[in-house]
């Protein structure tokens, strides 16, 4: 590479194509007219019926920070070569606008926005890519690591994915949404240090073959830790491993803490039965059986049908890149834009695929809670003037097969949308990531069991009010007269 | 988060368990111990037939720079708490050892070391987390790249993942993965400069949305920009896109270059013929159509067998987050270790699966070339003091089938390894990522076809030599007899 740049910024971790737009905004004169997008996503992940949003202190700093810096200006001018007077304008840029977001824990569903951006358009162009790179991932394994939660249940689930996560931010940023998820602890040191958040870990294989057998690594790792873990599948588990544990764990006593084994191949719910046979015969019935070794959801499931005697979860690569759908696909559209008389004008983008077409003009979100049983009745999508909580009772249909629809009535609507930029300002300051976990565990008490059953979830309801519906109908009706206007040119 | 540190340093970039070994290694008197480790996959991603490596620059500067930060140290002694006496031990540790790897854009193969750290136990341990990492997601792209290169051929391709990238880190290590495994170009702009590669991108639908019709937005985006590619798919491709690109075109003349088109949904089998034909009545068959949405090797190899029309691919999720394999699932094994009496002692890791047991001992790679047609005939690990070019044939055996073999003579073996870490200095130069690109292009001659092809490609010879063989063979037999003394205790 050219160099390590001391000034490496994010400001410039955008697509070309950004500034590109960037360019032809300023020099038309438009840049400055107020736009409104919405990021969302049109499918929920891993066939979950819910997702868990993620990413949104991540995005504060960047939005914060957001600035050229010296050498990416001198990249975009010497190597790029846009012309000097384009440069002096991106020279001076922040962000000025104003977002509001679900917060990090949100339980949130498929075409609902997860955050809006009211800002000059192009500076809410130039932030798209790093908004959805960052959103995308974070998301993405908050929900995975949520489902994988859902199955485990009671046992503890640790993030052990560090060394198969893409590239290093996803290591981190992907531990702290694990833990958000519902995850208990993370192997990761540095994302303890950044995120506040629990590190676990014992000793690898290469212990014990760098002290050549059980016994004595077991042994060197006991004189200086009091918690101990021994990992007891490097030769042999029911013949080598499990044997030595338990005759280093008797002969230290009480000097040591022996919390349990680790069991990383192999059959692990034959082995874990094996083990917990033989740990309870020799007098631990209290140490714990730790199982990792290309553990998600599905192989849970399977362990537990089996009967296996497991204590704790170690899951990897599985989760920390959501090996069965490895992106979540949100997309970032423009809803509003200001005209030239600066007037507000909805704008849609138009798809062959009905689910795909985008949804006009700045809305809000709502989740209607029944107030009998305190379960959620759907999320309510309206208009901004709306406010569903003036309504006695509100219709709710299907945004795609309008058929579908229900009255409720006795309801609470809690915005889920927060203000947390204003005028470019940060005016969020973001929980602890232990009460982000709390607020996603909380929230998802709401649910009925059937949006959180990992197979096969009903569908929870993601309505438009019929406003919101009519001006996306008109929108269409707009867009078509067009068509048909050049079409017959 | 609790605060931004200005130090934040990638040496905390480990698993808790490798800081917990080191302090027993420290504790015990054997961190010092001369170790080596091999890093390695078992498997070929993709089901291709070969891989392509990348990460060593990344992991040179890591390497480099490795030695915990204030802050590091702060967490590991205040939260973590870690004894005092360890914690001024690694307050000054920095990486001495000796690196050999391959280079970035080597053609490589499962079960081959693709580096060979050789240092003090503990630094070989605490560096193995971010290796992986590192390793892991870059060669996985980078293969990615070179697989779905194979199937484009002779048209250009340009990588646009980074809103889908797993974290900004893989959005930009991942685009220049992609350059060394064929792309031309990324959209990432902070990759461009970071890397030194080319960049691409037009205008999003966003433009056309915000000027509310194509004709004004593509006629916005050619007044600052001579190169003009217009995205045609906001509104109805047919009936408005391509006749809108058409019109502004012909109504510019020479004040612009009318580069093409770009295609972002719809059926673009169709589509990209249908607009072919209109571009060509038109006259404009120099004309390019840039086509995009979710491609991958099997989605293009379908558009090339309809007769699409495209000149350039634009790839985004499905290569950016390797999306039908995203972990290659490398691994990291102590082959061999010093001993209390100064000698080094092989070591070995044993499952029940044949193809997961590690081979033994420090070992060298080479590729053997047959000199009659400069073809590879597979590439042999010998033991560290063996050198196949002193033998006039050497006998090929398959690792796990040994029945399967060959012999082969007049050939050369070119050793695969550079020696880039002298005692902790790094004494390799990376060359520019598009050498890399050229280096792993040229390498692929050395292929026969039937390992190029993407499905059911024949499987490449990676073999040991006897005396690997024999020496792998000695030391499970010590394990067998080390358990089997255990059982009978």
């Amino acid at each position: 590479m050219k160099s390590n740049y001391a000034d490496d910024s994010l400001t410039l971790h955008t697509d070309l194509y950004q500034i590109n737009m960037a360019e032809s905004y300023w020099a038309d004169g438009v840049h400055n007219r107020k736009a409104v997008f919405e990021l969302y996503f049109r499918k929920l992940p891993f066939g979950n019926g819910y997702a868990v949003f993620a990413g949104l202190e991540r995005i504060l700093q960047y939005l914060e920070k957001f600035h050229f810096s010296e050498s990416d200006i001198a990249f975009l001018s010497e190597e790029l070569n846009y012309k000097e007077d384009f440069i002096e304008y991106l020279r001076k840029l922040t962000f000025t606008g104003s977002v509001y977001s679900m917060k990090e824990g949100e339980i949130v569903f498929a075409n609902e926005p997860l955050l809006r951006i009211e800002a000059p358009l192009v500076e809410a162009q130039l932030v798209e890519t790093a908004l959805l790179n960052i959103v995308n991932y974070q998301t993405l394994i908050a929900t995975k690591a949520s489902r994988i939660k859902q199955i485990i249940k009671n046992e503890s689930a640790a993030e052990f994915g560090s060394r198969r996560a893409q590239e290093m931010d996803a290591a981190i940023w992907g531990s702290r949404a694990a833990i958000i998820g519902g995850f208990d602890s993370t192997s990761n040191v540095r994302a303890g240090k950044l995120f506040d958040i629990p590190v676990s870990g014992t000793h690898a294989h290469s212990m014990v073959q760098a002290y050549r057998n059980e016994y004595e690594a077991f042994h060197a790792y006991a004189k200086r830790h009091k918690d101990c873990v021994f990992l007891v599948d490097t030769y042999n588990t029911l013949k080598s491993g499990v044997p030595n544990a338990i005759r280093v764990a008797k002969e230290l006593g009480d000097k040591i803490n022996f919390v349990g084994i680790r069991l990383d191949s192999g059959d692990i719910a034959f082995l874990s039965k094996e083990a917990r046979r033989m740990l309870d015969e020799a007098g631990f019935q209290n140490a714990k059986i730790i199982v990792s070794n290309d553990l998600d959801e599905y192989t849970i499931l399977n362990l537990k049908a089996q009967g296996a005697k497991v204590d704790s979860f170690g899951i990897g690569t599985k989760l920390i890149t959501a090996y069965d759908q490895p992106a979540l696909g949100a997309v970032y559209k423009l809803v509003s834009i200001e005209n030239e008389s600066g007037e507000m004008k909805d704008t849609i983008k138009i798809t062959a695929n009905a689910e795909k077409v985008s949804t006009p003009g700045l809305k809000e979100v709502y989740r209607i809670v029944n107030r009998e049983n305190g379960k959620a009745e759907g999320d309510y999508i309206v208009m901004a003037d709306e406010n569903p909580q003036d309504e006695e009772r509100i219709k709710m249909f299907h945004p795609v097969h309008t058929f579908i629809s229900k009255f409720v009535t006795n309801f609470e609507a809690r915005q889920l949308h927060t203000q947390v930029v204003d005028g470019g300002k940060v005016v969020y300051k973001s929980p602890s990531v232990q009460e982000m976990k709390q607020y996603a565990a909380d929230n998802l008490e709401l649910l009925w069991d059937e949006y959180k059953r990992s197979l096969n979830p009903e569908e929870y309801p993601v309505d438009l009010s019929k406003k919101c519906w009519d001006n996306k109908m008109r929108n269409i009706e707009e867009v078509r007269n067009m068509v048909h206007d050049i079409e017959n040119q």
